[in-house]
């Protein structure tokens, strides 16, 4: 199963079931939506966003990030990072590089700490895209990545979240940039599981539902310009679709 | 004028206006409170809490945070890491060196982005203590500090929020550690004001009301144990303790 939150056309926020395609209907318990006629929001509202650095080896050799590190490397996004299908990525203004990352995220069903690996399944609602977009002129200017990766909409989530059963063994991410096929890879490409991230993340830190995990990019970021579209597809969740604007 | 935020004996969350002084009343429209008879809580409810890193130069040089930078050097918590006046200090499990590092807060009155320096004063509701609590195992092995900066309640705050006009230039501010003096300086000694970290932030993130940008700490963070008491004192503002206890 894969939900939706949206607005309807009278303004309120709803809750449906939702494949993700534009040509199939959002359900909800009493109605029918055509998604086209609703304004699709961001998958949940997290108190916090988690995120890996370096979690495929790929990415972490062209960023030199260094060696495979025994645990996760992780930083933060803030609650103004995150737009949902369809929003537009405004290009923070006065700065040159602004790059894509294709990554899917875990998303936090139930509020838990000090949770075992072989236990993590329990505390995922589910997963969806994100579009981790970075900032590389602070970014590499700065110790932790604030300016660098905490500005506004920097965090495209969406368009639904997809439950566990939903998602492959294997599940294929990509992202097309303008349409070019631009970064690939499977999960079993990944340092760390996410039910390892569950569980190193809420070692010391409590998780709230609708908390995200974002779990890493393999190899491929790229820059971003007005007029681009950004398309990060992760298999049985479907495809999160955004154009880059100036600010 | 001083407003607190408390949970009164029926379990309802009420603001009211309060010195900090425990042997003051607690005041609303309708009602006055002892403040040993409720709860006190965090003085916000923050999305994000920005925090500066070496804003005082002699804790820069004891740190080796290296020379002064030419714009504040920020890192993030988040909101599992509120907690109130009076709430306990629990250490982290398994961890050598947890620290105190007394600090005064912004606390954010209005939505904002773009904010300049001569126009932030606006945007300000008052100024809070905080204590940064910062976990020294896991922040010296981190690149970006989370484990070392974002646990749960290492940011106790508080005891109120005052309005700029309560706090005198070239603010004093303490720390007292099991009663002794471990950590003095006054505003005067900041790298950059209150208004210029407001600017900085927001340039790229849109501050919300309740937010809180901590400003940093003076020379002096030291080692806490089970059975401390840690107290940080702001002039204008009162004094914000915490016991500590093992979690």
């Amino acid at each position: 199963m894969s939900h939706v939150r949206f607005r309807d056309p009278t303004g309120l926020v709803r809750m449906g079931d939702w494949s993700g395609e534009e040509d199939e209907e959002i359900t909800t318990s009493t109605k029918v939506y055509d998604p086209a006629a609703v304004e699709i929001l961001p998958p949940s509202e997290p108190t916090k966003v988690i995120c890996q650095a370096g979690g495929y080896i790929d990415h972490r050799e062209e960023s030199g990030l260094g060696d495979v590190p025994d645990r996760p490397e992780l930083f933060l996004k803030t609650p103004n990072c995150v737009i949902g299908h369809n929003d537009t990525i405004e290009l923070p203004p006065d700065r040159d590089t602004i790059e894509f990352e294709a990554e899917f995220a875990i998303v936090i069903g139930e509020q838990c700490r000090g949770v075992a690996t072989d236990e993590a399944m329990e505390y995922i609602a589910g997963f969806t895209c994100v579009n981790d977009i970075s900032n590389r002129d602070d970014q590499s200017d700065e110790r932790n990545w604030v300016r660098g990766k905490a500005f506004d909409g920097s965090l495209p989530a969406g368009p639904v979240v997809a439950t566990p059963d939903e998602v492959p063994e294997n599940a294929r991410l990509t992202l097309r940039h303008n349409g070019t096929l631009k970064q690939e890879t499977t999960t079993e490409h990944m340092i760390f599981s996410a039910e390892e991230l569950v569980s190193e993340t809420s070692e010391l830190i409590t998780l709230e539902p609708g908390d995200l995990i974002a779990t890493g990019t393999p190899y491929g970021p790229d820059g971003l310009s007005a007029g681009d579209v950004v398309e990060v597809e992760f298999e049985g969740v479907g495809t999160l679709r955004n154009e880059v604007t100036e600010r």
